[in-house]
C-alpha cells in the first residue's frame, strides 16, 4: 500500500476513534490499524451482544475484532480462529450439552481466561487489554462499557436475547424493535470518553456495522451520543447498506422488517444529525444528493472490502474524508 | 473370567455397595462392574474432591469411576479419557489463563456440561446421572452427597484446597491434618442411604482409596457411619497400602506426615470397629494375625490391580469374603 501516505490522512498528535460491531467493522478496523499506530487508532466496540452461555462470558464483537486484528481470525468461516478445533463441542454434544452457539476450542480459551478475570474482578476492559496482549493485538480496542448491556430482540415470536435470535434462530424471526437491558445504568468506558472529549480527535470512524444492534448500542450508552455531538472532529460513518442489501448480516432483513427502505439513505437517517459526513458505495451513487440534502456530506467509495488492500483503500479513503469535512 | 461363577458371589436379590474414592476404588469398581449388574452393584464416590475451577465445577472422583466404567479412561495418564487432546489448555496458557490443574479438551465438556445442568438446578446425582448415561456407564454411580463438600490440607505450609495440595503442590507439603468443609450440612445422598438401610445389601465394600481424603468424607457425611454399623451387611475395606507403600498417590506419605506406620495394620486400625472384615496384600501376610486380634476377620489377597484380570479378580475374592464373614 505504497500508494497510502499516511502522513497526509491524519495530523501529527492527532487520533482517530473507530466504533465497530463485529465482522464488518473488524474489517475496516484492520485497515485503519494498517494505516494508523496504536497511538493514532483506537477501537470502541459493541458489547450488547456479550452473553453468558455454559458459564462462559462471550464478547462475539470484541473477540471478532481482537481476532481480526491479530491476523488469526478465519476468513473461510467469517468468524472464530483460523485452525481451529472442536473438540469440546462435539463431546458436549455427545454428552447432551448445548452446541447451537459454536465454540471452537481455542475459542473456548479466551472465554475461560476472560470469564475467570471477571470473577477475579477485573474490569472486561482489563481482560480486553490482557487478551489483546498475548494476541499481539497493539492498538487499544475498549468495550463500549464495562457494566454489562444485552441487546434483546423483540421479535413475532417474543423477545429474544441477541444470541438466541442471531446464531439459534438463525435471524429468521421478524424483528419488532430493540432494547438494551442495562444501558441507562452502563457507564462509558473511561479511556472512550476521554478521547472523545480530546482535543487531539481527528475523527470518529462509525464502521460498516449493523446500526441497530451493533452501532446502536455504543450512541446508547449515557455519555457517548453528547460527547460524539460535542466533539469538533468529524464523525464519519461508512454505510452497511450497499445496493440495498447488507454485505454480511441481518441488517436489510431488520430494514424492511422495520419498515424502512434498505438503503443507504435510510441508515443516514437513522443516524441522523449525529453524523457529519456518509461513504455510500458506488453502487448507491445516485443516493447522494438525497443524503447531502439532509445536511450531511457524502463519499462515493469502493465500500466493499474482499481483500486486505480494498480494507486499507476503505479506511485511507474515511481518514480522507474525514480531513475533508 | 469364566472361571468366577458369578451366582456363587451374590444371592438373588442382593445388592452390593462399594464405597470410593479415584484411581484405585475405581480399579475395584470396575472389577466388580464386571462380575455385577447394574442392579447388583452401586457406587458410592467420595466428592470432598470437588472444586470450582475457571468456573467449572470439576468432580475428580466422580470422573475417574465414571471414565473407568466407561472403558474410556485413559490408562497412559492413570487419569482422564483416553485419546485426549489439550488445545483449551494450550490456549489458555498462552493467553495468561492458568494451566496447573490439566484439563482435557473432552474433560472440558464434561465440566461445562455438567456445571450447567448445576445452575440450572440439577442436583449433583442427576447431573451425574446424565453423564454416565451419555457415556454408557449402567451401574448407578452417586456422590456421597448432593450438597458441597470441600476437602481442605492442613499442611507446614498452610492450610489448601484438596486439589491445590494434591496437584499443583504435588503433595509436597506435610500433612498436619484434614478438613472437610461443608460436611456437618451435608446430607447423604438418598439413594446410598436408602441401600445403606435395606434388607437386601449384601456387602459393603471401601475400595483401596486414600482413608483420610477418599473414604473419611464419605464415612464422614453425617448418617453414614451410623448407617454402617447399623447394617447387617458386613463392611469389607481393601488396603491401599501394600508392602508400606500406596500403589498410587500419598497414602503412605500422609501416614508418615500424620505419625503414623505406613501400614495396612494403621489402616485397620484406623477404620477401627466400622470394618467387619480387611483385605490385605500377600506381602502384607504378616500382619493378618495382629488385625485378626483387634477383632476384623482378615482375608489375603493379591491386591495389586494391574490388569482387568487383576481387578475381576480381587472384586470376585471381596465378594466371597463377605458372603463368608
Amino acid at each position: 500500500m505504497g500508494a497510502v501516505e499516511v502522513s497526509s490522512l491524519i495530523a501529527p498528535g492527532k487520533r482517530v476513534l473507530a466504533l465497530s460491531g463485529g465482522v464488518g467493522g473488524a474489517k475496516l478496523a484492520l485497515g485503519l490499524s494498517k494505516l494508523l499506530s496504536p497511538d493514532q487508532l483506537t477501537i470502541a466496540c459493541n458489547t450488547g451482544d456479550d452473553f453468558d452461555h455454559l458459564g462462559l462470558r462471550i464478547c462475539p464483537d470484541l473477540d471478532t475484532v481482537m481476532y481480526t486484528l491479530s491476523g488469526r481470525n478465519n476468513t473461510e468461516l467469517g468468524w472464530g480462529l483460523a485452525g481451529e478445533s472442536w473438540r469440546v463441542l462435539e463431546t458436549l454434544g455427545q454428552l447432551g450439552g448445548e452446541t447451537w452457539f459454536r465454540l471452537g476450542d481455542m475459542d473456548i480459551a479466551t472465554h475461560l481466561a476472560r470469564s475467570e478475570w471477571l470473577r477475579q474482578g477485573e474490569t472486561l476492559s482489563t481482560a480486553t487489554r490482557r487478551l489483546c496482549a498475548a494476541l499481539g493485538v497493539a492498538h487499544p480496542l475498549l468495550p463500549m462499557s464495562d457494566d454489562p448491556v444485552s441487546t434483546l430482540v423483540h421479535t413475532d415470536q417474543g423477545v429474544l436475547s441477541f444470541q438466541h435470535y442471531f446464531v439459534r434462530e438463525q435471524c429468521r424471526p421478524a424483528v419488532r424493535g430493540f432494547e438494551f437491558r442495562g444501558i441507562d445504568n452502563a457507564r462509558p468506558q473511561p479511556e472512550l470518553m476521554a478521547l472523545l472529549d480530546s482535543a487531539d480527535l481527528a475523527a470518529v470512524l462509525i464502521c460498516p456495522s449493523n446500526p441497530f444492534v451493533s452501532v446502536d448500542p455504543i450512541l446508547k450508552v449515557p455519555g457517548v451520543r453528547a460527547a460524539l455531538r460535542a466533539t469538533r472532529a468529524p464523525v464519519i460513518a461508512v454505510s452497511p447498506i450497499v445496493g440495498g442489501i447488507a454485505i454480511k448480516g441481518p441488517t436489510a432483513k431488520m430494514m424492511a422488517e422495520l419498515d424502512m427502505p434498505s438503503s443507504a439513505l435510510a441508515v443516514a437517517g437513522h443516524y441522523g444529525d449525529l453524523l457529519d459526513g456518509f461513504i455510500i458505495d458506488e453502487t448507491d451513487a445516485a443516493q447522494a444528493r438525497d443524503i447531502t440534502g439532509s445536511g450531511v456530506a457524502v463519499r462515493v467509495a469502493q465500500t466493499v472490502m474482499k481483500t486486505l488492500d480494498d480494507r486499507i483503500m476503505l479506511a485511507a479513503e474515511a481518514l480522507r474524508f474525514a480531513a475533508a469535512v
